[in-house]
């Protein structure tokens, strides 16, 4: 957490909820909030398109909406697990978050521009922006054209069933389910067509995977990841059956399984998986644990998904630190 | 911790204090504390002797005495640092504690007997015994003849100026300087002189790093290392100067320096050593930080010993979870 600009991991207690309540989600902000009027604030519409517009939040309001549930996780979340620690936000494991988000397609919304043939990226702007090492720039990432056109891929105007508010990219945020958070632009006041890849800061010298003897990787799904959600790190819990339960996501594909071990050594059971089944949404697990002694124990989980991607014991470094999603574990102490 | 047999960390608050109150140490403890009578126990000494005896504590309490201040560690301390998680006691990084100890060398208890020129090990075996995957068997050590004959090894009758209590070992318990935790033998209660390395379960089965590709290797001096006592782990602080400081020890050779990084990166800052300079005792560092804003910042230390060792950013992985030694960080959230 970090005051200006603010950033939150997701209130403990909310681990838990399939849909994470507004104030309880994680914040990831790389400038101050912009303040915008909701009435006067427009949509811009630029660059390889056949009309350039600007549309108002009235006018996308009169194109057709969908409602998507999406678990949105910081490229960053877990960089504390990577050592040596890579500057950023020292994030443990709680930035990530489960919204419902209404908006319009993105595709829709470039439909009303018209979309050149030869677009290759869209540019997202936020209305926020401030210095980096390369200057004065607005918050912007890009999109490759196949992904902006994706049908789930929205401008949205509302989470958990409400307008978007300020601290959480309102009144307009894209989002771009299964890629971490950076892609998801808040404030977003200005998409350009472009026919030359977007080679901005928050492009080209943040959020890439930067590995030794490796040309750098553009950070796009979220990796694999199981998280606890009970018992809480550090709980203490009688003598007797517990039940186990987190969540576990990846961008790649649905969770096929979520194994736990219940000690030291390599003995992984698998877990049952519950709860509501959305393509873009983290999945609940849990299992029922009757600890052998009382004392403290150590539980870790695992997930893999069903492309098989599995977490790794010990997290891939980078030297800007994004991605880790090594297995986690929890301490419980049984009295 | 596990309450049967008992084993728990160093109290939190007890990590600032050079000489650790009993009350606050760490107990790691292999079988029940056995029920030993001090008025009747005896201490053995066979094998490789000239003459075998026995000695009652009046017996020990009549050879001069040497007392040291003595740091001891866990060997599997930090265990939960290493992943996969290895089998063994889940421990964090409180598993170590310093005390005054008070005895007779164990050079002198041995001459006693006379000891003879074949032997190569002297065995320490503790009252104390239950089962191993081996069998039956009390709890026992040896010692390669010329640590056995330092001067600085001890049979210890007193721990910070008292007794032993029956918690730290009492009446007798084996001190071995500069060792793994593993050596200093509790409720010691026969030494046997060896013409042959032994090779008893908590010997060859258990304190020795397994790790592919190698030939086992005894767990012996403890690995450098650094841990911070203030601020404690997620402690909140004012946005002003903070005073950071901590321990740091080294099996093999004196503490020459502490370094705190204060971000993410690689800035290493240089702390001063401050405190009692005791052989085989932990030495305080600190440093004086100004948090450059409020939030959450996580600080780092590492130790580097005159012999040149370095704490490791990552641990090395070894099956039995042992000598985790990876530079520890600390969360702290400046208000």
């Amino acid at each position: 957490m970090r005051e200006a600009p603010r950033n939150a991991e997701i209130a403990p207690d909310a681990v838990g909820s399939f849909i994470t309540p507004a104030a309880a989600r994680f914040v990831r902000t790389n400038f101050a909030v912009p303040r915008i009027d909701p009435r006067r604030h427009r949509l811009e519409i630029a660059g390889a398109v056949e009309r350039p517009i600007h549309l108002g939040l009235a006018d996308l309001r009169a194109l057709p909406r969908r409602t998507l549930v999406v678990t949105t996780e910081c490229a960053g979340n877990q960089r504390t697990s990577l050592s040596p620690l890579p500057p950023g936000e020292p994030w443990l494991g709680g930035a990530v978050s489960t919204g419902t988000f209404t908006g319009i397609p993105l595709a829709a919304v470039l439909e009303r521009a018209g979309l050149r043939k030869d677009a290759i990226e869209i540019l997202a702007e936020g209305a926020d922006a401030g210095k980096t090492p390369s200057g004065e720039a607005h918050f912007a990432r890009s999109l490759p054209v196949v992904k902006a056109l994706d049908p789930d891929t929205l401008v949205a105007l509302e989470m958990n069933g409400k307008p978007l508010t300020p601290a959480h990219g309102g009144p307009l945020r894209l989002i771009v389910p299964g890629w971490y958070g950076m892609a998801s632009v808040k404030w977003v006041s200005r998409l350009e067509a472009l026919t030359a890849p977007f080679a901005g800061y928050f492009q080209s010298e943040r959020y890439v995977f930067v590995e030794s003897g490796r040309t750098a990787q553009p950070v796009r799904e979220m990796r694999v990841k199981a998280l606890f959600s009970s018992p809480a790190p550090g709980a203490a819990v009688e003598l007797g059956p517990v039940l186990v339960s987190g969540m576990a996501w990846s961008g790649s594909a649905p969770i096929a399984k979520v194994e736990v071990a219940l000690a030291g050594g390599s003995e992984w059971i698998e877990a049952r998986l519950t709860g509501p089944e959305e393509k873009h949404a983290w999945r609940r697990w849990e299992l029922t644990w009757i600890p052998p002694w009382r004392g403290r124990h150590v539980l870790r989980c695992r997930a893999t998904d069903a492309s098989g991607n599995v977490q790794p014991d010990v997290p891939r470094w980078n030297a800007l630190g994004y991605g880790a999603n090594a297995v986690q574990s929890v301490l419980v102490d049984v009295r």
